[in-house]
């Protein structure tokens, strides 16, 4: 067990170890945010490229950002255990830096359990989309540094990286 | 423009620089392969928590398989300029190390495009899945070394990073 | 500025001016509903046959219904910036004329924002169905006039076309 | 039937009238192409906030330019009665006027059936996003003219509104 | 009528018989429960390979159970007059007998409205997944007595099969 | 192993029994067909409000139709391990007895591999479909005799139940 985890993490092993979406039905309606990033690496020439807009597929970052609000929605479609959440606010940025795009994704909801898969995947898709726009010029690029910020609300309390 | 480019790559960019999905119809249709990897950074103790099925959410390896593999079919679903493809193999490994899991995801399709970013696809989100069953025990866990690790078909050429 | 916007509506402006989807989190849930139409011009003798049932691909309206019912459900995810929101009634109804079918849809919610949006994606994938039904005798049919009826619930108050 | 029909067009009615996804599978496999466009019109001053960038939301025709790419690709998923098709190129264009945008969309594909329905669905969902978009500050905007512009490919060889 | 049917139940018959989401805006919230099984029936020697592992598409338990869990949580795009619901709680269970897998998924959610439906998709997509996995060696299994075996909370009061 | 399988069916079978889609790249393109059906078990009663038009929830055969349609094109989403197919053709049929409505669906492709999963996704599918329609008249109804009828095309020949 690592010092970032409860006992009571673990109350949800089903006797079979068989997988499941958890019961979270016990738990209190509260506001609750999660900010994720994700990190491109390419090239200095590449990042000139996104900036200036000159892209064989067009406006990356328009596109990228547009992906990951999308993807941010679709999470508990594709993360097989991940409960359904109105989510009410989805933001992506981007720090564009020499050769590398950092993304990051804030989500909000007003739910029963927390948003970091929604931020992962948010972040995670526009850095996809992005590399999606860049691949004709660079097909090397790396997607690295993809992980939780920081977390507020609910009881384990707020959080940050 | 990097190395890995061709002048021909630009050929696409549109005169006002919007996004497209550009026209690949006069591409010949070939069997085409690309594998793609992510990496899970966490802790050895986690990582034989995954090993050993003792995770809360259950069985993690073959829930982030199915993941990964869904994903991939979801990629132009999810990549706003990706075309869709009749993908015709999908497999997606683990490779699980002192306190890394590495994903790899290869796909292959007979199609007039490239099938990178449904390997990409796959391979992240079998990393967020795999993140979604540990981050219980280890919020802390990173993604990361997300990248193309072969392509063969098509007019490019083989290639292997 | 038109008349029927307020200052206030501004306030979610972001500096960049980036697209993002906007905090709803401080908003009050209250029942909301919404209807919307869309209108398909077509020829008298094409109206006959929707009418008749004599179209090749078969019960026109009685698809066109479902497409615009199960359209309305997915809109936040085909409209980018949309909330996800938990609707609890959908209805499309046909006006069948001499030359044109009027679809309307009316959607209610109890939930943070509105639900224009749904009635207008429902509206307009039933229109778009039906159009999908009739293109075998009439390419040419348009579709025209859709936009919001009426609106009820939210801090904005009652509305009407 | 009206001048733009062929008794042929009638041969796939069922007995019983009932709805079916007809059987394209003797048709010939060729490249097909076709334009569809929405008119989005709204006023002069939101005209202007589009193009100035200033609306709530952010930067609208990007949004609405992958709204409508990424409807496209979801064509078969909405239109209860439409094939899958493997689309080859999508673009959506906007036309800026005085107190209106016209959005077109262009859509082709190498397989039996035609892509009237993608070029609808696309300009439909990007003139939907857009009024998504301007909503805050015009509510009553109206999308019209929705219909088909042109056509190739396939036996009923081309064709233009 | 039958007798586990009430007359309040027609109430939302609409005059014309047209299909609609039926109106649940007046309901209470509560928490609902329900299970629902299916059983695919096979041969003794096909419930060994799956047991041992040994089919041609490998791990059968597993894929089926994210399957069934992912595909409750469509439950409201796939059946057309079904609300979507925050779902709570999903499992999927399988009881392995001589010649049969017997498939139950239970469902929880804390809604205006039941989740029978979402139990009973839950199941058969589990099942239908089994199918997939197992057709290579028995293309004759059966799936059969679906059904809902148990269901609580709501205006209906608990009631088991 | 059964008298319907053949050793070759399982050269699919990976070292490690994990689960993936498996390589169909290599499988000729042909016209393939296959019929499926299941079976919803009711009362008389209800029977008779379904064939009047007299439930609750309108029209039930017209939405288990479109139901079943738009399901058997989202097979490969549903179930993990199936390909992405080009469906050229789908029909959805109701048979109509004393306490019990059959439902058949029958697909076509042109593709390297079989549709007994769409045929079997769109028959479930419809009869689900149909279950929410009748739910509220009888709760007991049971799904049952779900399978592959016939099956024609593809390298292991035609076959029929």
């Amino acid at each position: 067990m690592t010092e970032n985890s409860s006992p009571a993490s673990l109350s949800h092993v089903r006797e079979d170890g068989s997988a499941h979406m958890v019961d979270v039905s016990a738990k209190a309606e509260t506001t609750r945010e999660a900010t994720a990033q994700a990190v491109l690496r390419t090239t200095a020439e590449v990042v000139g490229l996104i900036t200036a807009g000159g892209l064989p597929k067009g406006d990356a970052l328009a596109v990228a950002r547009v992906a990951g609000i999308m993807a941010a929605k679709q999470t508990s479609s594709l993360i097989p255990l991940c409960h359904p959440l109105p989510l009410s606010k989805i933001t992506v940025d981007f720090d564009v830096r020499d050769a590398a795009v950092t993304i990051s994704c804030a989500v909000k909801t007003t739910a029963v359990t927390g948003v970091e898969m929604e931020a992962l995947t948010g972040a995670s898709l526009a850095a996809l989309a992005l590399y999606d726009m860049i691949k004709a010029v660079d097909k090397r690029a790396v997607i690295t540094d993809t992980k939780v910020l920081a977390k507020s609300g609910g009881k384990s309390g707020d959080w940050t990286a």
